[in-house]
């Protein structure tokens, strides 16, 4: 598929970019929030070992997501949108063509 | 030196067990309040990875550290004293011998 050579107006970046902000924010605050729940709930060395490992596959996973490139943000936006980080309608104002393309990628 | 090859009866055996199960409860209860204490302040995302970084050393750190192995005992007594997760009086009860050795590799 024709995605990586779109071009994007600075009207359109913007909106990505806000959007783009919002979706790691979410993923973000969700992650801060369910460390601080499990941390207190933690008894044994086996529960700070099980956090340890979700927080080093948290930290490699938002590194390789969280990558505002615009020649893979269709691909970046549909995947978040798979995730629940963000809703299709947050990208309104970018061009039908993208917003098509994200919409299908993200159902597959 | 001459350390790996000490014999140990089944009396100092169980000295060294109780007091290496001791230090290990020491050491693993400190780590676990330490994290819930930090978990409970953590506000930032950077925060958290330094947290996971935390957690990564000890985890690698407790996995050398605690080897029950009577050839390295007597090092790793040594080491746990230098650190301060034992004391050289709760050892009492191996043979001088290695009460010395142990002694004097804890102040190098």
């Amino acid at each position: 598929m024709q995605a990586t050579n779109l071009s994007w107006s600075q009207t359109e970046h913007n909106i990505a970019k806000s959007a783009f902000d919002k979706a790691y924010k979410r993923e973000t605050d969700f992650i801060l929030q369910a460390v601080r729940q499990e941390a207190s709930k933690i008894t044994e060395l086996q529960d700070l070992w099980q956090m340890n490992d979700y927080l080093s596959a948290r930290r490699h996973d938002l590194e390789g997501k969280y990558d505002f490139d615009e020649s893979s943000l269709v691909f970046t936006f549909a995947n978040l949108i798979k995730e629940e980080w963000l809703k299709i309608e947050e990208l309104e104002g970018l061009a039908a063509e993208k917003l098509a393309k994200i919409s299908m990628l993200s159902k597959m």
